[in-house]
């Protein structure tokens, strides 16, 4: 008998022009890429249970470092067994630096060359996240898949990019010497905004130093789809075809469809959490928001192409009547249609690939869908 | 091959002493008694999936008249399909006749004869519910077993208690007459306070009527214990033995035990999940409550006597952390707690019945409580 395959290496089965259909052994499992990742900010997938994750087949599951450091502390989840069996999740899980966040709290918070010091947005006590802190709590919480501490610009500020692109190679070096557990991949993060010579300069930089995976960091911040799919481009050119490549925070079936024809294998993205708790869908012709009127005396479901559980039972009446009663399930009921969307979208792919018809398939999506992916009516989403 | 049973039909599997286990036959399906009916007021039981109640072995769901022809309206329930279809629960439902939750409103209603007129606390809108129209709603709505209109008192006033108990028989009379459909069992509502010689009053005046079940209406709303059985053992003596008994809104784990002592075959109340959103959980030597610091690094689950789902699965402290970080989850995972707990004693009476033992079983389940059936501590509860 063949042995098992050794944690974190990744088997690509098809390629496809740029798209890529692999398999990723971690120590919880493979990951059959393309993949998107629930994510699950404070070791919970809102509004749903592991269960409900296992039936509509997801496999990696995000978690943010940030988040759980400050509570309930990873040293909470260290000695609760890890964030596995913490919060119940048996398959693969990711989480984030800490760096994303740290760095969205703004006037919060203060960078230098060591790491960066900051408040709680919970109770406004004081912290600090340097590299090796980063890693000493990915390690307590012991995820599968962890990533290098990065510093996060603002897409279009040329001359920051350049600094924090040099403070995050400097750091991703720190992260590989600070981390001490050998169970856990450990991905560099290329960064550099909309510029192309300084993602190459990135990307070339990180695989240098030759990282098991990496993650392409600091897009879908505000910048162009258009922006995002050249620097994608720009990127796949440099980073190594048997390494997979994770683009962080995006998001939604257009944006899988268009990252994977551009060489991507991880996707994750609060937004169909985010959006079910707003009460916005996903469907086959674009978003809609079933607090809209329009839907009271509904009889179909969401989208009568879709077999998740909730289309599969309940109309948009009786969902419109959940947003309108305030009752909890609507939220349930959004966030399994919305996820089970972009994960079976992602197999949807996967298959395409293997059998070598992903370009038909990208096409056929694409003539169903308005531009931007959205119905012409307000989705209503907002920041969460 | 022998028939299915008509509808409605009751038939006793087993006694001891006062207590029954039988089997009420209805249009979707048989109820096992005793039965706890978790309750989903506005057509949702909070926080669950209809799947998790299947899960948790739910037989018996109840939703509420007074909320459902508010909002979304029995006519638009009713345009759906009925409420089995809109949301999804394929076996039995009982609703109530909207007639306790109109009186709670306390100086938002006026009573006269013919009804009750009363401002809707959604948007202060003027309405009117009578015998007929409660019929003619909970018809719209369509469960299997619906409620005569009755009217509620507090328990302690003699003379509000008997013009009440006379309007409720003759109100039982108009729903008699008001109802068109055959698909339903309407069963009529012993009311009388505290007092045993209206209660035995009305519960003669009712079994004259020959409804095909009674509930006992008008307890758990101030009264003690010891007045609660008190009227239950009285009425017990005078309701047919081969009709279902369904005492309104209770319980606790204690109150099945001692509501199945005195004859009663059905229960529901919305406790079990109302403690869920306030992070109080049974347990087998009484209540406690997750936000409690202690659990902070608890690894037990709730109650290592449970097998439900939140108990195989998640330590308090895991639970502690969801409620700190107001996560949806928390109210999820303990609702399906709570509700399995009674659940699950509601079906150990019944085999403790079958096999001839449930007294000792009740004096076991007392032995290993509290009085009160909670714990010293405070729950947390609050009224939802």
């Amino acid at each position: 008998m063949d042995q098992p395959p050794a944690p974190f290496q990744y088997k690509l089965s098809a390629y496809q022009g740029r798209s890529r259909a692999g398999v990723f052994h971690t120590p919880h499992g493979e990951l059959q890429t393309p993949v998107f990742a629930p994510v699950g900010t404070q070791a919970s997938v809102k509004a749903l249970t592991p269960r409900h994750l296992e039936e509509i087949g997801a496999s990696l599951i995000l978690a943010n470092t940030y988040h759980l450091y400050l509570r309930p502390g990873d040293s909470l989840v260290a000695e609760m067994g890890g964030l596995h069996k913490f919060m119940q999740w048996p398959g693969p899980i990711l989480t984030d630096s800490g760096g994303f966040q740290v760095f969205s709290l703004a006037n919060q918070r203060k960078i230098d060359a060591e790491g960066v010091t900051f408040k709680s947005h919970i109770d406004g006590s004081t912290h600090r996240l340097t590299p090796e802190k980063s890693i000493a709590i990915q390690e307590n919480l012991g995820a599968d898949i962890i990533m290098a501490f990065d510093e996060c610009t603002s897409p279009y500020d040329r001359e920051y990019n350049r600094r924090a692109v040099d403070r995050t190679h400097a750091w991703a070096e720190r992260c590989l010497a600070a981390r001490r557990r050998s169970d856990q991949a450990l991905f560099g993060i290329v960064q550099g905004g909309v510029f192309p010579e300084l993602r190459r300069t990135s990307a070339d930089y990180l695989v240098d130093l030759d990282f098991p995976g990496y993650a392409i960091g600091g897009l879908s911040v505000g910048e162009t789809k258009e922006e995002m799919h050249a620097i994608l481009e720009v990127v796949d050119q440099i980073l190594p075809e048997d390494k997979p490549r994770y683009l962080m925070g995006v998001g939604t079936p257009e944006d899988l469809v268009n990252g994977v024809m551009r060489g991507v294998d991880i996707f994750d993205c609060v937004l169909p959490t985010r959006l079910a708790r707003h009460h916005a869908a996903f469907t086959h012709s674009g978003r809609i928001n079933l607090v809209n009127a329009i839907y009271a005396h509904d009889p179909a479901p969401i989208d009568a192409q879709c077999a998740c559980y909730t289309c599969l039972h309940f109309s948009r009446a009786y969902l419109r009547h959940l947003i309108a009663a305030k009752e909890i399930l609507s939220a349930s009921l959004l966030s399994i249609h919305n996820l089970y969307t972009l994960l079976e979208l992602a197999r949807q792919i996967r298959q395409a690939i293997i059998e070598n018809r992903f370009d038909t398939f990208a096409e056929d999506f694409f003539r169903t869908r308005t531009p931007d992916g959205s119905a012409s009516q307000d989705d209503g989403a907002k920041p969460e």
